[in-house]
């Protein structure tokens, strides 16, 4: 069974490294420390590699200041690669997988490349933290607190608060197991979904005064521009959510973002909500993207790539009527 | 055991009625709804009655259509109350509890005046949904998606998508079960929560565009006028999470949102993250509530109400610095 062999592995090796994907998220992160804090308590050296900055919002984890940016020349016994299914993704860490002589790889993509020396992959698995879950338990490694808030991390918001498809009967067990520890599950929640910055909240105000609603209220377009960020103090990243709030519009069926990067230049976020492939309607601008969420770049006027819009929009909801 | 006596109960008894609070939520709305569920497939007689309208976003929850105002004059042999503390609470439905041989008293608030002739009160259940779950398991009756999609409801919506402290372990495995049942808790989740009217989005953006940062930011004020519900086509309703908006900015630890109702007449909400109890705060104003929720109404002019109440937060930040 793959679990003993990885506690045999930990068992037998040492000297350890933990690397995970750039653009680190909830599940990278959770993962990491989770696997960082089992491994120190089994008294072994351990190293943790992110090649990318760490989010603020995760910056609450027991052990995250011990996630350290790439450093050249370093060689190790063990790697575990986490929730990364390239190794490409891994950035410069990439490097410390080509020198370890032993690579577990540990994942819940289905995409994943099997890149390792053992190679963990669970598809059904909601999380790479719900993998590792398996792997503690089978190997009585003791989940203490720290490790449990790692976790319960990772599950959290790799099933968006457990509102996504990929939870499972098993996914609410194991969450179940993890705030029997004791940790303060109410506070991490807080701590990862109910903040904002005050930029933040002037922009989404300025944004949203923009709704304009097409096609029998069917299509609800949201606009920001430059000016708007220079108002408010904001960031383009504070405003990567704003589009769910025209898409939960009751009857909505797609919603529009349309971000001026250059003058005549707007980049255009499309989400569907139940039947329209907006992937389409992107691939018509020359974008991409999945069924329910794309994106794309129009050239013109704010006013014409409006009505362009929402003139492809149109044929798609032809077909559904 | 008190489950048991209920199962007698229903086994003895044939007419059936099941009434819960006013002001319907997503507990009352789906321990009604399973209960009733349950009655049916054991062939009993049961009519449903709520002394209020029912809210809009839980018309999806099966049999919510049986539902049926409070009628005059009928009779019941067992009449279930359902997480309503204060047969008061009922409405016009108290009657069917005075004149009922047997009444059945299920919830899960400490403050429950135990007015049935049987009580099953659980204090550490977070939701009376929860309590149904456990009933209905002793019991052997048969969860079946229906039932599952009112149960998974309740617990939902009572435990704010399972982020509040009334969170368990056994909550967490009571989901796993109801979901193992294979309803579509993605879709019920975005029916509850990922739903806005166009009027909403539109006032939201017009309140927000008022806010307000005073002492070094720890403070933050929204202020609604009745010229907002006009021009957004919404009602005060729609209103009602707003607070949250600007309690969840980074930094602040009191939130205060001001309704203007008439002229120079203002009703205030008040919210704290961590430390300061707002209930204090209200009672200064006449007003009252919770450490974190309080309100009150201020008389007097836009801009002195909204000095009196920051100069009256400040005395309560002092204390804490």
């Amino acid at each position: 069974m793959i679990h003993l062999q990885i506690g045999k592995i930990i068992r037998d090796y040492n000297n350890f490294a933990i690397v995970s994907h750039t653009s680190p998220d909830g599940d990278s992160m959770g993962s990491m420390l989770s696997l960082y804090s089992i491994l120190q308590q089994n008294n072994k050296k351990v190293d943790m590699f992110l090649d990318d900055v760490l989010p603020e919002r995760y910056s609450f984890l027991p052990f995250s200041e011990a996630i350290r940016p790439f450093i050249e020349g370093k060689k190790y016994d063990c790697v575990f690669a986490l929730d990364c299914g390239d190794p490409e993704r891994l950035g410069k860490c990439k490097e410390l997988i080509s020198k370890a002589m032993m690579v577990v790889n540990i994942d819940h993509h289905i995409s994943n490349y099997l890149y390792g020396t053992i190679n963990m992959l669970d598809i059904n698995a909601s999380s790479t933290g719900e993998i590792l879950y398996d792997l503690f338990i089978s190997n009585n490694y003791e989940i203490n607190k720290d490790t449990a808030e790692c976790l319960y991390t990772s599950i959290l918001t790799d099933t968006g608060g457990f509102k996504y498809s990929n939870t499972t009967s098993k996914t609410f067990r194991i969450v179940g197991d993890l705030i029997s520890t004791g940790i303060d599950f109410p506070k991490i929640y807080s701590s990862i979904y109910d903040r904002k910055s005050i930029g933040q909240v002037k922009l989404m105000s300025r944004v949203v005064s923009t709704l304009d609603m097409a096609l029998d209220n069917r299509v609800a377009l949201l606009s920001m521009f430059p000016g708007m960020l220079k108002e408010s103090g904001a960031n383009e990243e504070d405003a990567s959510e704003f589009i769910n709030i025209s898409r939960d519009i009751d009857g909505v069926e797609v919603a529009v973002f349309i971000k001026e990067k250059t003058n005549q230049s707007f980049r255009i976020s499309l989400r569907s909500k139940n039947v329209v492939d907006v992937r389409k309607i992107a691939e018509r601008f020359g974008g991409g993207g999945h069924i329910r969420a794309a994106g794309c770049t129009v050239e013109g006027n704010y006013e014409m790539v409006k009505t362009l819009l929402i003139d492809e929009i149109k044929k798609h909801m032809d077909v559904i009527d």
